[in-house]
Order: C-alpha cells, then structure tokens, then sequence
C-alpha cells in the first residue's frame, strides 16, 4: 500500500524535506515579502505584490497579484474594494486556514470543511483627528473556525486550533508589537 | 470664488461633516469589520468581505468583494494569490494611502502622486514548527512613501507623514498588540 503523501492537498513529502532542508541551510527559512501600493483619487488604491526575497535571491511570480482598496460611503469611499483594517482580517483568515490544514496534513487529519469568521471592532475617532484616548486600530479581534473533519477527535481539532494560534504570523503579527519603519521621499 | 469642497477627490465638507456628527453622536465613530475566509484544497482560500456593523446597524455593500490567498510553490502553493502577510504589507499601504490623502485634503495640500513601497521581513521556522526562538511574524516592517506636491513644503510633508503615522489604524494594529480570541466550533 502507497503511503499517502498528499493530504488535504498538501505536499507532506514536500513538507517534510522542506524542514529536513532548513536544518542543513537555515537561512532558506528566511523571506522578505513587498507590497507597493499606489493612490488613484479619493480613498481609492491599487495594490501590487509580485516578487519577494528568498534567502537573499529575488524571486518572481508569473504575474504580480493586484488588489484594490477603498472604504465604504459612509468613510468617504466609493465602495470599489474593501478597506485596510478589513484586509486585515481577510489576512487572520487565509493565514489561519493555511496553518490549520497543513498542520492538520502532517498529523494524519483530514479535512472537509474549514471556514473562518473574523471580526474587528474600531473607533474612527483617533483617525478623525479627534482624540488621543481611543486607540486608531481595533480594539478587539474574534475569530471563530468552523471545521469538519471524518478522522480527528474534538480534543484533536482543539489542540490544532491552539497550536495554530501559537505560530500563525498574521496572529503574532497582530497580538504583538512589530517595529515598522516608515520614511518619506518627495518626489520633484 | 466659490470654497474648494473637494481635495485630492476626498471631499472636505463631509468629513469636516463626519467629524460634527460623531461630536454630536459619539456612538457613530464604532465599527465592527468582518471577513470569512474558506478553505478550498491545499494552501488556497477564498474570501468575502461584505457587510460591516456601523453604531449597530449593519451595512451591506451592494456586492461582497471577494479575495484569493495562496502561498508560492516555495511554501507549498501554486502561485493563485498573495499570501496572508504579503496582504497584511498592502493593508498598511492602503491605510497610510488614505489617511495620507484625507489629511493632506484638510490642510489643503495637493497631491498628485503618491505610492508605498512596504516590506516586511520573516523566519517561517517557527510557523514550521521548527523553532519558538524566532516569532513565527515579521521581525521588521519597513515602508516608504513616495510623494509628490504641486503645494506643499519638504517640512509639511514631513509632518502630514508623522500625523498619518500615528492615526494610521493598521500601523497601530501591526506596531502594538491587540487582543485576538479564537475559538473552534466543529461541523458533524
């Protein structure tokens, strides 16, 4: 009997030697990841990411991603793509769901079903310009997976989900503090 | 000579409006966002993102937008969309887009060109599993704006870029933590 490689459509050979391969040359664990983005009119901006840095090599895709972002009417939008702090939560989503069923792969779980229901709650005021006492961003961040699985146990599921917590990016990239750097050059 | 309403396409009386509003009614500067992300196969998933809770009341845009996260084939995907952390970099350069623009609109300054060139710098070793020792997020995000003023000094640009700094919601949400809850509900 074939031992079962592919599991909730991920490679667990690729995986697995992709680990075997950071131990031998830890430096391949390391990326730099670019999105430049560029004002249209109003709120209104267009987002492209294409390359990223792997282990200090350039790499390409095909074509580069493109993403539109405004806000709503009420936030002097027009409607023509989602807002910045929804895109946050788009990120806690995919970054989760990711986790979740490639760990689950390499535990032998199989997966039918995964959805994640992420929701954010802000004050605009800080914003607005109008106080200092709310903070700009969100205040609090829920999310709820909604999972199927024909092998794993609830005990199972639930030590996943915590595991998937614990080294999700996006969530480590919202539950603590990153160092952002931000500079500014005036084009003449 | 009639007033200039309308700066950089934001349009000035509403949100000096929007700001009167929220001073009269507090209560309507609270948002709650959402996503829900669905898992497809492998390291690909679907989002929507449609309706948000305005002062409790809950908004729905006439259509939901709709987004692809994958992963490079490097990471075990197929190259069918931006990553989670690549769209939290896009996230801060429609943020700092925005509130460039509206601030920039309220002071009378002109644009007209402006764009955002984020990076963000990551170890997966921890998401592998592989280590604790390097947080599973960004280590350091970088960005940098590139603008142009047909009206505006070196210093009030200067300024304008510190202001969006500190109100930038998604800079706050990245640079300090915010509370993420989790939860798991299982599908029989």
């Amino acid at each position: 009997m074939a031992t079962v490689t592919v599991r909730n459509g991920i490679d667990v050979d690729q995986l697995v030697a992709t680990i075997g391969a950071i131990k031998e040359q830890p430096s391949i664990s390391t990326f730099t990841f670019k999105a430049t983005t560029s004002w249209k009119e109003g709120t209104l901006n267009h987002a492209e990411i294409g390359q990223f840095i792997h282990d200090g090599e350039r790499v390409e895709r095909p074509q580069p991603f493109r993403l539109t972002g405004d806000e709503p009417p009420v936030l002097l939008g027009a409607n023509r793509g989602p807002n910045a702090v929804e895109l946050v939560l788009a990120a806690l989503g995919f970054c989760y769901g990711v986790g979740f069923v490639a760990n689950a792969a390499a535990r032998g779980i199989d997966l039918s079903e995964l959805r994640y229901e992420v929701e954010g709650d802000i004050d605009v005021q800080n914003f607005l310009g109008m106080t200092k006492e709310r903070r700009p961003g969100f205040s609090a961040i829920r999310a709820c997976a909604w999972v199927r699985s024909p092998n794993a146990t609830q005990g199972q599921l639930d030590e996943l989900c915590q595991y998937v917590q614990d080294t999700s990016p996006v969530r480590d990239i919202i539950a603590n503090p990153v160092p952002v750097d931000t500079t500014l050059e005036v084009l003449s």
